[in-house]
């Protein structure tokens, strides 16, 4: 009901409800502390600093709380600012909770493991069906949970099973397509990929590296997986359907300077590499488009090898709920 | 229902019509001239030299002609190789035509023609449909000959208009799942993708670079072919959609270093490149696999960074007509 | 004169007429808008910064404007700064209009093009002289007012025909010293190798990239201007003539990796790309080094790589008017 | 007491018995078998070709049996080569085994095995001791007979546990010198980091690599094996030492494009790094001097970018036993 | 006997003397001056701004002078550093000298003689060793006293001799470990392979590149003392071993694009390039996690890449006298 | 007055007096000598092919020598090849000396002489003039005989001074157009820039690298000879334009992967960078065309990444003398 954040105006005055999304407190040049905020709704996110902060209102302003924020919506150096005039927690009787605020993936968690259930049925390639639901069962709460990265594409809770699901249907439009692909490796490979990401990431707020994801990295954590899965489940660590589905997960990246331990020998693994590539990009592109104004040039994308991207005139944006 | 050569075992005996597709003359350590054969039949394209070769025989045996070859399928340094021990032209009786040999796309021209057709339908973007169907026009004839490469990939009569409808099916479904993306710039962009290589090759037989294609590319000849088209149909070339549709066309190679003289800076050009890069893979692998065995590795892929990859044992060959 | 901004000594008051090229309006920390001022006289450029900037100054002082600035010339991390004191507009009676102070081209416009004429006079290829006149002629008054880049080298007005002026006298020099080298070919690829910055770029004040320049390049831009020039004046553009001349601006970047969608494989584009390297490096060391202490290192040039260059003792510096 | 085969001069006849480390069937030109031998002493291996092979030949003369051999040493296009004129198998009373001809490590497998059994006892972090321990009784038979690698570096049975034996002793000083080093870590990494290869090569002779070789690695394979090894051992794979062990394998090559899927982050991985690189590189810079003349130089090293080396006047050559 | 700076905890408030050594006076953006200080004492050197800076101030703190610090260590966007509350002069009676705040090197620069002597010694040829003592002599004092690089490693007074020291320790292990080395050339070339610092580079005191350093360079600058060596001590400068000496220390990069003119062809060129980047490492590892609390990760360390380096938990510091 | 080589016809039959530039004994697969020949007159050189070559052929037909060849010109694998039929020496009363059919310099020693005289005058710094004469005199004779290098560009004797010569005209051209440029540097380190080159190679018959050239290289030979030249001259090497001069001949490869050990960091160094580029790319391109059919493609030139150049239709072949 309440406009968001960024259904406002460049320059227009905001005085909205926005859930923190991360608190950081610094010392200013005067040696005062401020905090530089993270605010989100479901529009998106924005940044914006509280100067001369008190004490107890770093204690109050957490990443994980609602507040109403009064201020207005600026731009700074070419980035989305909130300039903020004043700030309060929510009172009682302002019925908001934090996940009405989180951007969350398009689809509900339940239709996610729907589709995936779903999928699990074209995978008729024992060994490969049988380690795939072991992990999906040993990781199910964290897959739909987690974002697909720390911040780049799909970096929103939710990310990690929408990205995957994304990967799903394009992988049955190839297996539709063209002969010869394998179902059971390709699909197999696609729900496993980025699976190591719950291991790697602290979780889906004030997302960070943990050690192991560090030290050893989403990749291989994830073919460490299938060595337990196999040890559990007795299946045969030689038998090729294993070796195979181990790699198309180590080759996904698709360079070794991409952090591939192996480059993709198999045909599936080469498949797997380039559908996500496609998604991943269409969703920084995408995001990245939503803040832009049409009849110019985005911010630049990072992971699209810091590239802008021009939103052409005449294209509605696209609407949200 | 002669056997073709593909379906011979290696070192089985050969006694089979084929198609010349290449016949290189050249000169043996003893100064006799010999002919390096480059045969096919519709399972695939196989070498074999000639030794000691005749004026006459050199006449006879040129490429576009059908001939009858007796010897035996061999493999030399990793590469198939047909030891020739007889050889002579069809004779009054045998009922072989070229087209019979010949490798080809696997849809008709006819049904590529009309699901380019139906395809038009959904540019509705006025300048990009009009340039689309004034060019489709120009090089319709060429553009269901061509193949789309020298070599790599698609590299059969048809080709071209193949890895097109392919690319096209795959934008499809990208169109279907991601809201946001523009049919017309999609489409168009696949369609015009590639057509440049009608002016960059020289046709589906002994193909070779054009000067045009060695000196300016097929990118760039695309670009012209747009230019000219605004010409011819008094679209003004300041027009958005006509920059944004050059604009696909020159940034699909991904890179500056693989020829597009621009990156890619609209979502469309990003997506148009990894479709491009999808389906030339699958083609590049399916090709090398249908020559390799079960539990091996293929030849090297030159488009592919020289990498081999693995044939997966238990898969069935892929039946061919 | 009066004293010019880098005539003064570091440190030294200042109080002189200059233009001011360059006035973005920023927010300062306290949220206080301030000017961030490019100032020019003939001497260079030199930025200074205007704080608590009220809206009647603001609307004042924009880029154009001829004003009297009082203050300080500084270094600041290694970069002329201007600390300004004081800033007002001319006053009646002062007699100063903006091209006084405009860092200009050292050969007149008319110079210029009849030293362009006499060479059209030695281009007797008929193709490439009739496409060279013509597209001269439809770019006449830009090509002598452009820059010829945005930054980096010649950024100055008339740059682009100066920059072309210097290599045609590099070139003359080439076809003298060398034999076998075309004179036509050379001195119109040339005279057309850049002049696509007419489109690519905005003009010669706050110059910025058009939308066909972002996305379509300088470079390809030249192209469709040829491809145009074929089409009006009926030359076939199959005649290789004109293939050639296409092909040297298309390799005149000498990389792929800098935008030339095909490599030199004609003499006269690797001479071509070799004397445009040269006479960009001289002006843009040059420049970098008229406000450069002898016995010290000028500031880092983005365009050579980031290098600093040592400008040696004993050296005078270059006069000025 | 034989004069070997590279104490032979160049162009010396040669008379003496050697191991066929390899013989590849192949045909010549002329449709006629040949057999392309790798024949070697401890002095080193030879390359040689025996034209026109029958088929009692091809059987009689495989991989792993000794041979009397009569020739000479020649030198074709800068590498050794022993033209053959007569070859026999041995002969009754002619007292030669296989092991009697091949190179192997200067240390004998019992020495290896010493000289690691004392490092183990300086690994006193307690599961970084257990998990060393265990890898190297599962895999202790071939840790002591494999080479280092296919070809590059200690190619010799045995070379594998030399190689690591050779950086342990490096390994030593720099505990003894640098302070702040963890041994346990540092010898446990350098006994483990390339055990891997057990796995990925199928052995002394003839070596290849396996399919888990091509798809998996021998660094993510040895991940593998120190993730079972904690299963195992009920050591909790979040245990900080055994990522860390995780880490210092993962990251042993250095660099991404080398195949480690992770940077080394911890500073025993990075000397880990650099004593591979010292001792690899000495190990194949002298295996390539050993064949080269004084005052010349050596064949290229493919391991070391393809560079050839100096062998400097008046440096005696290293005897042999 | 006082706490030094890295003995504080992260906020606790300091109270200490310590050596001034940088002192940069810029400008704020209030317009008046401050000073950029650069303190340490032997457990590292901190930075830390003083505001406000009055004419006396900057005139008597300047580099070289020891002074006492109140105010706190605090860390500001990871980087330690040092807020100043109070600074004054030594006075009288506070028995201070800079030496004593100096870091050094671990050897007092007597030891460092002796051992550099008594690996004279074991060069034998001749000419190496007539070569090294007098180029040793030369720059005596300076090898001391020189820190091995700008910033980096071993960027303290006496880590030029201390590098080479550990280098020297490493090479006896080499020698001792692998036949076929040659001690004379591996040793000289160690010795000499940096000394060119001692021109390159101003001291050991606010060090800065000297214009040799910059146009030449110290790797070319050693070739020349080498040159120069031979004509004073009348060696033939054809004799094999100086070409030798001169082309390990050309050679000792490593790589063409990190300055060498010329790759490694000589053994003991490819082993002193190894030692030389395996000695750099630990010490610039080493020196970033003695600022490093335990279970996180290090500054980004430029010359490694910028890679940060983890700090195990429960390893303890490395004790300071 | 006889037909030179290449003015024969593909095919043509051959009956001329050549001088044997190379002759390499070769073994066949037969096991029979055959000497690999280079042969050369005036028009350029060509390759053949002696087989079945007996003990006194090879004794009489050494590098050198004068022959009169009879054959035919013909074209193998995209090469020149000359397939010998006849081959005998020259007889008494046939009045042929080797430098009658050496491909030579376009300008006398002599005229060469002249010219670089010429231009010292114009070297007005007297360290540098001192400096240029003393090396020029040292190295004089070898210096107006040895090619620029030993394939690749100017490889012919003469090559090395006329390269030079081709340079410096540039340079005066430079100077002439280009306020600010110091002559005496500019011409000083064209003089020098690759006279080390008669260091690094062996000579014009035969070229090799020398030790020195391998493990020195003649860049930081070049510097050798300057710092030589200043203890001989007593001329302190502190001196900023001996510095400068030794910077601009350290510089001129341009970067550091071609074996510069520094960037050019003064204005006159990168302009004898692209001078020489520039200069050894027309003569590349130039030998390469003049053995090009018009309307065709060269050869491969290593020298220019591989690049093929076209030889446009209707452009005559550059006469010879």
């Amino acid at each position: 009901m309440t406009k968001k954040i960024y259904e406002h105006e460049v320059d227009e005055p905001v005085d909205i409800f926005m859930l923190i999304k991360g608190a950081d407190v610094r010392k200013a040049k005067n040696n005062k502390p401020y905090i530089a905020f993270t605010f989100q709704d479901k529009s998106g996110q924005i940044d914006g600093k509280f100067w001369d902060a008190k004490e107890d209102e770093i204690e109050r302003f957490q990443a994980g709380t609602v507040v109403k924020v009064t201020g207005k919506r600026e731009v700074y150096q070419n980035n989305p600012q909130l300039r903020i005039t004043k700030l309060r927690p929510i009172q009682a009787g302002e019925p908001y909770t934090p996940d009405m605020f989180m951007e969350r993936a398009p689809l509900r968690a339940e239709e996610m493991v729907d589709e995936i259930n779903e999928t699990l049925f074209e995978i008729t390639n024992a060994p490969i069906n049988r380690i795939v639901r072991h992990i999906l069962n040993k990781y199910h709460k964290d897959f739909f949970e987690f974002p697909a990265a720390k911040r780049h594409h799909h970096a929103f809770p939710g990310g990690l099973g929408f990205h995957t699901i994304s990967m799903l249907r394009l992988a049955k439009t190839i297996v539709r397509d063209y002969p010869g692909i394998d179902p059971s490796l390709l699909y197999g490979g696609v729900i496993l990929h980025d699976i190591g990401k719950t291991i790697e990431l602290t979780g889906s707020m004030a997302t960070e590296y943990t050690l192991k994801g560090n030290l050893i990295g989403h990749i291989v954590l994830m073919d460490e997986e299938i060595t337990k899965a196999c040890e559990t489940l007795k299946i045969n660590e030689d038998n090729e359907s294993v070796i195979l589905l181990k790699h198309v997960v180590l080759a996904h990246h698709g360079k070794l300077e991409f952090g591939s331990p192996v480059l993709a020998h198999v045909m599936e693994a080469e498949i797997i590499h380039h559908l996500d590539m496609l998604d991943a990009s269409i969703n920084m592109i995408d995001t990245a488009l939503q803040r832009t104004e049409e009849g110019t040039f985005s911010e630049r994308i990072f992971g699209l090898g810091n590239r802008t991207f021009y939103k052409p005139k005449g294209q509605t944006k696209p609407q949200e709920d």
